[in-house]
């Protein structure tokens, strides 16, 4: 039996604020057993939704607050003046542990640097990172990271997969997901260091993760694994490339059904079919990012979500908070702590030249 | 009126060889004016093509060889034993002043070793950049690099912008070609040290370049510039993961139109739209991505392009080696020289820096 699960929400988060947000709590209150919300944010906003929404007012507490960050608010500007903040409350009820899981749709930058301030980072783990849940031809790909950093060495990717695999396997699923770090070829010389480097350490068996090897673009919408692990510069241009080629896809699409008489006689005959496919080809469709690597799960909705979008958010949140996510990782990140220790990261780098001739 | 252009090609390259490569002359034989043709390749598999087509044999010279480098083959493995091989011979061809210009469907990493190893960098360019045309919203982008190298610093990719540049002019027809930087986001403090790097290069008002600041990934296919400047392991990432993603959408579209008999009947009647449809999407589409940055202009042709698509990158060679190409860019990589030894790399730095404050 699921005990009662308390989940903080950023209620003025995201484009339409609690207006979506309410209502997706709503739909979550429904659909998943054993919730409780503490919804921060205005009062005078968030009770006349709370009176709509009957499931949703039956399980939630407004905590009030009339201070909210908006959408293009600098991280740093974010940290120095968003003490009190719905986002800032929202993420410091799970630091004073009124909460298991905090959702929020709004400034992802000034989420992660609240975030990181008041949770810090979990033990072990130098970074954090923010996963996208990619649809594929088999299923979903956790792709990480897709922003949270720019950079990133051999030993922060290879946190990345251990917290790719321990999320796809609490939210998406998979008994044992399949770990590849993304690469310009599948031979073990392409690549830079960090890619190489990665690759060395995890081939090291003592790690517990079904590791496949390099992986390339192409392999994302495949779905030939289900996690894809690589820095947060190179993971936010292949997302937001993705999106590009979405809207571009969908305007071509509207264009071609609207060409002429005969394509608008064919997109009424297909319509039903369409409507599938481009709810299933939008990237952003599988909603709720988590943060992960921090003393705490934070999961990120997508700003223009819809109240099922953020209920799916709600849902990912609670997955991970009912899961042995936070276990699976900390058993995988003391085994990588080992072999750090025993390996120099000198070993390290000369076994991925090594790999190299 | 323009001069007799000679142009190289390996007849052996692409996954069909001389049946397509022969084809592809042809019809660039006709459709451009003043063109001669050397082939090299296996004249027993080249001249039973030349028969088949008149207007291909009337311009053309095999220069046999039975010597051809796999798809498969590693580029230190081509580099070491490739000599004599069509592509090598097409190459060298080049640079023995017996043609203006060289077109191989071959294994790109062997075209562009051994390309290196026979033609050099131009003076001033410290790394050659493989370029892709990428069909978006309103024409065509350059992005560049997609695979040369898999990492650059700020001044190569400030040659990459002035290679783009001059190519897309070249090729694409604007007058006056707008550039861009990938990066994970707009603002002046994003992004590493290298990106930061080239953006206080290029704002360099010394350099004759359009340049607009950074784009990010979704800028790609929406056509914000015409030419998109990032190193190789992001562009080559951005570039496969689209490839990945066209082909999930055209299996989507696939399965969307055989999934009910009401939608198979619309298909048929958008059936010409949606052929246009899947022509325009296809990134492989606008075929021909010259390898920059050489003493001499290589372009390499989709391995699995057909007859028209080989034509294409012939039009591509033809265009670069009849337009003031190379001088262009040897006008601004000389304008980034002073610009190079006037400010040390230390405050090249310093400004990046400065700019993330």
């Amino acid at each position: 039996m699921p005990q009662t699960l308390v989940i903080s929400i950023d209620a003025m988060g995201g484009d339409h604020g609690p207006s979506v947000v309410v209502a997706g709590v709503d739909i979550a209150a429904r659909a998943i057993p054993d919730l409780r919300f503490l919804l921060h944010g205005d009062e005078a906003q968030i009770n006349p939704e709370l009176a709509k929404w009957p499931a949703a007012r039956a399980v939630s507490t407004v905590l009030h607050t009339d201070k909210a960050i908006s959408m293009d608010e600098k991280p740093a500007q974010a940290m120095r003046r968003g003490k009190g903040s719905s986002v800032w409350n929202a993420v410091e009820a799970l630091r004073e542990g009124q909460a298991a899981v905090a959702v929020s749709a709004g400034n992802t930058g000034a989420l992660m640097a609240i975030s990181k301030l008041l949770l810090r980072m979990a033990p072990g783990i130098a970074r954090p990172a923010i996963v996208a849940s990619w649809p594929t031809l088999t299923g979903v790909t956790a792709v990480l990271d897709v922003g949270a950093n720019v950079e990133s060495d051999a030993a922060q990717l290879v946190e990345f997969a251990i917290m790719g695999a321990a999320f796809h396997h609490a939210v998406h699923g998979s008994a044992r997901p399949t770990v590849g770090v993304l690469n310009v070829g599948s031979e073990e010389e392409k690549g830079h260091d960090e890619v190489r480097g990665a690759h060395a350490l995890l081939r090291a068996t003592t790690l517990d993760l079904d590791y496949r090897g390099f992986v390339e673009g192409n392999d994302i919408a495949k779905g030939t694994v289900d996690v894809i692990v690589t820095d947060g510069f190179t993971g936010n241009v292949a997302l937001k490339t993705a999106e590009g080629l979405a809207r571009f896809f969908a305007a071509e699409m509207r264009s071609t059904f609207t060409s002429s008489p005969m394509a608008m006689l064919g997109a009424l005959f297909a319509s039903s079919g369409l409507r599938k496919m481009r709810q299933r080809l939008d990237p952003g469709a599988v909603n709720g990012g988590p943060l992960l690597g921090l003393n705490g799960i934070v999961v990120k909705s997508h700003g223009g979500a819809d109240a099922k979008g953020f209920a799916a958010a709600i849902r990912v949140a609670a997955d991970l908070a009912r899961s042995d996510f936070t276990a699976e990782i900390e058993r995988n990140i003391q085994r990588l702590t080992t072999i750090l220790s025993e390996t120099t990261t000198a070993t390290v780098t000369a076994t991925a030249e090594g790999v190299a001739e």
